[in-house]
């Protein structure tokens, strides 16, 4: 142990690969299907055979490159990895971190010899980010198992053409069945797209778990009235139950501590001046990293709502759009991070992932954990997107040792 | 006294003007200054004069139908009316009952050999509704001299027009000058437009006063962030300020009691259910008949507004919209409405507008006074506008006494 990953090489590899799939304004699209996203994949095939990776493309379209010899290769193999498609006008971190830190990681070993006692594989899987085509991280879903592979392929994204037929057009539609290789163990390097490291001051985050995801739809039916004739005594109106809502949502996250509660998309009718509103039709995103604390916040937010019928005789329908349980991941990996950030002095905490991971799906199949690298301003999902070289270097060597001692397991 | 307007034949008039109007869709729309405007008037006119009244139409288009006589035309005379042009999607009551009642109350006094010692005077104002033209309550505000003929009459409406070129076009641009005939008193029929006197089983009300409106625009900049991945006490979520801000006018209105406060419309940005939304811009319409209590609840909300600010560290701006004072009516005439509902046995109580009237110009320059007739659920602006015949009845014939008792002092 005690080598270190090149980080000029590592930043060289993340800045060419944030130069694939810019359109005519300067904007980084790779949707997934893409020309752009065959121009991001075809960039890390190359440089996956440059590092003497065995290159295997499964149905779906993920991408492996495989570090195997004639001694590990019938051991079950370490994964590491992330996504090389993007959200439309991305940054260059979100994804591609964890694919330049498997690359990186991997020639650091070759560079020094170290010979592990397992594979070492590095995958891109397909489809991460959804934009084109739901769900969102399909291709870690459908290799764990999660959605048959015909039914994601025949899947008709928002360009009318299902993902089967630009995975062919592309070249990436391949010969392996989805979880043709069981891993071992799953170790992901990703930019955290939050502020708490920032905030906190630490460099990089070890995670523990990831939210579960609670997506509803509310609609509350009130009456439309004049605001000015309309006495307050006499009213239902459908706004101000929206407002008791987001208030109660505040208060019940504060109260529950590690929830979090999102109302961000809101729609009033008739949304005139002066017009109470008949209809106020809104989103709510619940999240919490612990399954019983989300069911018990969805729970207190039905029996809310329940007395707010009663009190206000405004009539409020709930429609499920999304739910994901959450994701605990792996302690003895999770230790591992934490324990090779104590070794070379890199300040660390705990965390949970608050966005949806190809790592929430893997951790189906086999032990996972999460790197995460701080994010300024804890921005993401925009150009401003940035990381600091010097978290990404430490990020990486974390990655580096633990990948190391997942091997030699 | 004791005479009795007919009922029969005042129905029959408000439903011939509603039908005055329709577009292909059967949909009822006399926006002031277009040719279904002109034929509301000239049907209007030509009821006035099967009444042998003088017709005089001023600058800006208000029609007047005058019934004077030798021994009376020197004295101030008694003015009456409302208004024809109505919303898009209009019901047949709004302006249209105060028109048809003043025919009535005086085809009444007619027929029954009344000779009042003052003239009476039928006013049909022009651009109450302000659709195409802004402001609203156009025609009485220039009679009553709140604003220069010129100015109103150069106003481009949103069909790219004049109201003086759309006057001219439809004959209804006239010779006198607003406000050529000095009123003596006003008094006004109308709807309610609200739910108070059908909730409260009244069948009439004496209007005490009309509130004064204060329209706000209100924005909160917050930060948009990942609603996954910011903790609650990193956020700046600005549609969560907009609902304190909704829950805050809800609790101070039922606090100043004679106050309603309205948000009607809002926008979030950027409006996705997984992002924190940056901005949130909504409209504050509060209203109180106390211009003092009016002035005390917009502090109130700034002050809140500022505590807000400082809580949240969310930037909030304000800007306003409209205001207008509370208009108190005269305390004679209102007496002379609840004397002859007594009289008649008529259940009636005293009552605010919530909404803005033409009276309410008129109020500048003579004593005025309205009278109100419930309105089905309170609807207004709608083709579901509906009120009762017997309701209309008791409301005309106490315009009929107290334009007599007005016409003899």
């Amino acid at each position: 142990m005690g080598f270190e990953i090149n980080i000029s090489r590592m930043m060289g590899r993340l800045n060419e690969l944030g130069k694939v799939g810019r359109n005519s304004e300067g904007r980084l699209i790779r949707l997934a299907g893409t020309n752009e996203d065959k121009a991001g994949k075809d960039l890390i095939k190359k440089w996956m055979q440059e590092l003497n990776l065995k290159i295997k493309i499964d149905k779906i379209g993920n991408l492996f490159g495989i570090w195997s010899t004639e001694e590990n290769k019938n051991e079950a193999p370490v994964f590491t990895g992330s996504h090389v498609d993007t959200v439309i006008n991305a940054g260059i971190f979100d994804g591609a971190l964890g694919i330049i830190g498997g690359l990186e990681v991997i020639q650091t070993m070759q560079e020094n010899g170290v010979k592990p006692k397992r594979p070492i594989v590095l995958g891109v899987f397909t489809n991460e980010e959804g934009i084109l085509y739901q769900p969102d991280m399909m291709g870690s879903l459908v290799y764990a198992g999660g959605m048959a592979t015909e039914e994601a392929l025949n899947i008709i994204g928002n360009n009318g053409k299902t993902l089967k037929e630009e995975l062919k057009r592309t070249g990436y539609y391949g010969d392996e069945d989805p979880g043709f290789l069981k891993p071992d163990s799953f170790i992901e390097l990703h930019i955290e797209q939050g502020p708490i490291l920032e905030v906190e001051g630490y460099s990089v985050g070890a995670v523990e778990n990831l939210q579960g995801i609670s997506w509803q739809k509310v609609t509350c039916e009130g009456v439309a009235n004049h605001a000015g004739t309309t006495p307050m005594y006499l009213r239902k109106d459908a706004g101000y139950a929206a407002s008791l809502i987001n208030v109660f949502l505040h208060n019940k996250a504060d109260e529950l501590k590690t929830s979090v509660a999102t109302i961000g998309k809101i729609k009033f009718e008739p949304d005139a001046i002066n017009v109470i509103p008949s209809k106020a039709e809104f989103t709510v995103d619940l999240r919490d990293p612990n399954s019983e604390k989300l069911k018990k916040f969805e729970a207190e937010l039905d029996l809310y709502i329940e007395k707010l019928k009663e009190e206000t005789n405004i009539n409020i329908k709930k429609e499920r759009l999304s739910r994901f349980e959450p994701v605990q991941f792996d302690e003895n990996i999770v230790k591992l991070i934490e324990k090779a950030a104590a070794k070379r002095e890199i300040k660390t905490r705990r965390m949970t992932s608050g966005a949806g991971q190809d790592a929430q799906m893997i951790a189906r199949i086999c032990p996972t954990a999460m790197i995460f690298v701080a994010s300024k301003d804890g921005i993401s999902h925009n150009p401003k997107e940035f990381s600091k070289e010097e978290d990404i270097e430490n990020g990486a060597n974390i990655l580096l040792d633990v990948i190391i001692e997942l091997a030699n397991k």
